[in-house]
């Protein structure tokens, strides 16, 4: 039985620090093949070693699918709080390299109610931080959430 | 070799359309596995069966990832013109189901020369399309890209 | 940053409810190859047909594992108490099949201080439960723990 | 420690039978991302329905690799006797659909010693066959073998 | 055709030594991603690095589901045996870390018969040994397993 | 909607060549637990140091998969030419070991009408080659082609 949270749980300002991922090759391995992204800055060492970042980085749309998931096991794995995720805006700010360790720090940025009594808006900033302190991806979430029945 | 496209091979209204991959349950449970989202929408077929999905859809940030993946195969795993991936805008607008089949129509909606002449940024409208023709995801990427050197 | 809880955040009787997963044909497969059972009650749909099973069945071993991931999503993953897992006593109830669901109901059983004052050993029952009710493995776990740093 | 077995333990008209594999859409789903081979035949439901197959089937070049891994478990994981594969040739004979079940017979069908006394080759004939007792595939396998040391 | 083996054909102190696997980090990835288990001393090498083990270490169920697999493939995949796997108790003795190499020793130890004449039951020691011979897991099966049919 | 192409679109000595891989230990352990390949040779590094290879080596058959798949990759994925798969012939020549990069040089080599007026048979050499040039594998491809439809 999943504890239900709701909308009126959360406040702007409220931060979440979830635990941290080191990433390796077998993850762009298991990335480019259910993904489909083999680009060769990712997955060709040799063509690697020749652009500016000298080796083979992380896919960013992977960094954006983890801080999703590393906040679902911080906060919504036990609380299903969220009815629907409406879409995302993205920053990537830094290449993030394998061997590195990256976790998310989440804010709640926005609040807003709908015409329907039951669903809100929720605005939430994921920073990814990278084992240096260093912020390699903004990701601004935009969540319906559920809101608390009233009598 | 890969053979090498530029900034200037591209222009706006350029479109692009991908092969289609069907949605199985295999993609929602190595999805889960690989980015940690366990939210009981896409992997308690019990759950989401009281919910208004009526059953398990797929992650919405699969789709995203996927339409990255389709165009790579349609066009950047065969011609490396893109330098990094700058970030995205996402729009979630349909659910997508397990058995649904999904592929990329591809524009390029803007470019701009920066102050480095080797450098290009191209705006890219990625819809994610289902086997209805219906538009299920709408991602806006934006690329630093190679510009073709000049004598 | 890891939350840190200890030996003496949790007390007999305490009990902890976690989030379900649906056990999908996907599972079974990615199971057996990462652990080399191919046994054919769990792999060859003829041959299980044949059994009093009548079809396929989730490895017992993967149900156990499962016990340990999922609660790890509901408490360990956030605060990280255990120093070692010293041990298993498995009893497998009930065969689970492709499509049932299952979650844990585990509660702290027994508490004991060792000669370190730095380490206490707790055993947790995690009991594996379908989407029935029904408890289909009993998997009594041996923690040793960080105990609270005395002043 | 591996127990091995010789060029000299085996003759032509020895026959091996492995254990079964049904084969279900995950294996196609986990093949394509692993090989790259994202034919539409194989993951694109709609399309596949317009063919004369009528619907998605097994990767070909995954039958073979499965008739070799069958083969494997049956005899050579528990005995060393190759030294090195040297090739094989393959005819595709029958589709392989999802929910199919398939095992190898297994012959050997030529011996021949080397000018180097410790090697000798041997070619195998693998047969792949369906739960209709088929042969979907022929796989003709040709190994480099260890041979018995000589007083 | 799997060729059937029975309860009678094992005897008290048979021995049984399997195949070997290197443990990689790979391991470590598909593990935790399968089973939900992305404990920090697993999956965080800056957090592993701050505990007493120095580095991040195999998961320990990892060992003992693995111990199952490496006896499928020595025995009960070409003989089914087993008609149902009853529990274990597993001791888990020494960490196993990255690039570590273990095999399975593993001993008959118990035998009953039971009240059902086609059933008997087993208890096999299965000794996960890694590549300096050291016993780091012992897990002790419990089977139930089919007598040979009576005249 | 994918793009024809039709056995007249090619000819023989039309050469084709693909994007690169680097092969990684998390290729092999994929590999082996999709296709039941746990050979030591592969899985085993203490026993692979003791072999001529002095290290583990990837599986000959993944390098043949690999190559249908790059080419799919470069070819096939947009235009759906191929009705079947007919069969292979595969010579192994090199080891590739962990940390090699692969890519396909493939070239017509055969072309033949058959009987029936919509169908056509070719011959492609897919050649394997690593990072030093050398060709590691030679696998020889027969297709079924569809032939362009005649007014």
């Amino acid at each position: 039985m999943i504890q239900r949270k709701y909308y009126e749980d959360y406040q702007i300002g409220d931060t979440f620090e979830t635990a941290s991922l080191t990433i390796t090759e077998s993850h762009l391995v298991q990335w480019a093949g259910l993904t489909q992204d083999f680009y060769p800055l990712h997955m060709d060492a040799e063509y690697a070693a020749t652009t500016v970042m000298k080796e083979r980085v992380a896919h960013g749309p992977f960094l954006f699918a983890l801080s999703v998931g590393q906040m679902c096991l911080k906060e919504w794995i036990n609380y299903d709080a969220i009815i629907a995720w409406l879409g995302s805006d993205i920053k990537m700010l830094k290449p993030v390299r394998i061997g590195d360790t990256v976790h998310v720090l989440a804010e709640v940025t926005e609040m807003r109610e709908t015409s329907k009594p039951h669903q809100g808006i929720q605005i939430w900033l994921y920073k990814v931080i990278n084992q240096k302190g260093e912020v390699v991806m903004e990701n601004t979430m935009k969540f319906m959430m559920h809101r608390k029945p009233q009598e």
